[in-house]
């Protein structure tokens, strides 16, 4: 027994002679890695997949969830806010998709319980993709190929907005992105991480930002008022949680966006307003925090944070069934 | 020699037997198939896969080549006229982009030589990118990920126009669709297309459709007359040819489209005013050829168009290098 507690004792001093620079987590993380997606129903992910790419769901035949939510582009649409039908401007920044399955809720201000709930939204929505879901149900119900394909998952012929959001939050489902740098720097990896980017993740802990930034995810667990020491600035008149609850308390509070990915996601909060990582970083700590970070610590924190960049999910491009000569032609222009 | 002549005629006496439905094309055929793809330079064709569906070379950075050539979808966008910057209404049908490498010059009016020369239009088109190939190529020389590409595929980090066009032209390039059911009948399965669609294909060939639309693409090979027999009746105004000419013979002469995939994009003519194919066949019949096929005769030609869908390229969706703090963000709404 003594002799085992010294050769344990021996082997650590030696692995820190070894590897000096580079640590290992010590005990259990507030960032935790992203489990792989499992597909349960490949078929009802194909369905959800092509439904996703469908600009047709849109009045205009020209808007998919794809427009806003592009899975080339961390998937998101590294717009300030979207470009909604008739080029209207969105009232808000387009959070990704991505991992979007781990969120306590979705939508910025959580009205939505699921991503099944959630994927209806946009398209009946008239800012963004201005159609209804009885017009976007008939159109798929005159094209062959869809009712086909409908069947064959659902084992009925006929479809309703209940099946095509089932359909599109099982694809929504798959998107997860494993195997960022950093999860392998947790799962074991001393090298995964640079020095830098470790001493970015230590002082992300210190300073308190895996409060809200935590999970799988980091991030999309809570909703959190937006300025806890110091108001947060914007021309933006979204009020966040309020506009669910009707209370008082839940006014500006936002739900906390995923870190995961955040390199490709810019910009940055509820109104987009941040462009950089680094403006980004310097505004939370300051106005959550009240601390205000020099700019070498603001460079580690970026550079932790790109760490969470994970594997993007390989995606063959859909082929869409065509339109039959039933299929009511989009008017983009009325 | 004489018992050898005797065995093939028997041979193809019995075939005539066992087939009697079925036939085989006899000599050269009008339309003929279309060869795979062959890319000798896979990094530059990933690297124009990439800026194809780069929404960043737009002014709004949500409009990509993808988003009018959409590769869910025939490589058209399956609406009348495009959607542009601003929502800006198109002034014609955007023509698909597969097989477009066999077209004899790009655009209805055939104002580019080639695909290189058209992949530069769009993005400083006004009406449609809104951009300029300035800022565009200045935007990508902010990217770190591009830059690297560039390098790698060019041997210089210096990106002008020339080679982002070069890159998604060599993309495009490989965009072709192979192996239709009719390509399979042309070279020698007998049974790959039903007898309607070979009766509709000698229609297609006795009426003169061939005459305009042969070749491995069914057409794109030549500039001609909308409305031969009878005045084309359109509110649309573009006139064709003549704005590259300035030949007042040229007036009203378009690129004959390609037929390839034709099921999939729809609609159809220059101004995209038939929304079917029958319709399409009726008009073509009349006005082109002074015929008036039965219902019975366009339903057979139609058949037979249906068997030009080819095999779609499978692609993986691209990921597109990250922007930098220092690439400018898109203006969508100036």
């Amino acid at each position: 027994m003594y002799s085992k507690l010294f050769a344990s004792s021996v082997a650590l001093f030696m692995a820190a002679l070894v590897a000096p620079i580079a640590s290992q987590p010590r005990g259990p993380e507030p960032i935790t890695p992203i489990p792989a997606a499992t597909v349960s129903n490949p078929m009802l992910v194909e369905l959800g997949k092509k439904l996703y790419f469908d600009p047709r769901l849109s009045k205009s035949g020209f808007i998919s969830c794809n427009s806003c939510h592009n899975l080339s582009m961390g998937g998101s649409d590294n717009l300030k806010s979207s470009i909604g039908h008739n080029w209207q401007k969105g009232p808000i920044n387009s959070p990704t998709v991505l991992n979007s399955s781990m969120n306590v809720a979705q939508f910025w201000d959580g009205r939505a319980a699921t991503l099944k709930a959630q994927a209806g939204g946009p398209i009946a929505n008239p800012g963004e993709m201005a159609f209804t879901h009885e017009l976007a149900v008939s159109m798929l119900g005159t094209i062959p190929g869809y009712v086909l394909e409908f069947d064959r998952v659902f084992k009925t012929r006929s479809i309703d907005i209940d099946k095509v959001t089932t359909a599109i939050a099982a694809f929504e489902e798959t998107l997860v992105t494993p195997n960022a740098r950093f999860d392998k720097w947790l799962q074991g990896n001393w090298k995964a991480i640079s020095l830098d980017e470790q001493e970015g993740y230590a002082l992300f802990k210190s300073s308190g930002c895996t409060a809200c930034h935590n999970g799988p995810a980091a991030g999309g667990a809570s909703f959190r008022k937006m300025g806890v020491v110091e108001p947060y600035k914007t021309d933006n008149p979204a009020e966040g949680r309020v506009a669910v609850t009707g209370k008082d308390a839940d006014r500006f509070n936002f739900k906390v966006p995923t870190l995961r990915n955040v390199e490709l996601t810019y910009p940055y909060f509820h109104d987009g307003a941040a462009d950089t990582l680094a403006e980004s970083v310097e505004v939370m700590g300051r106005i959550q925090l009240g601390r205000r970070y020099t700019a070498g610590e603001t460079a580690k924190i970026v550079a932790f944070l790109k760490t969470l960049t994970g594997e993007q999910p390989m995606l063959t491009m859909p082929q869409l069934p065509p339109s039959s000569d039933l299929t009511p032609r989009p008017e983009p222009f009325k």
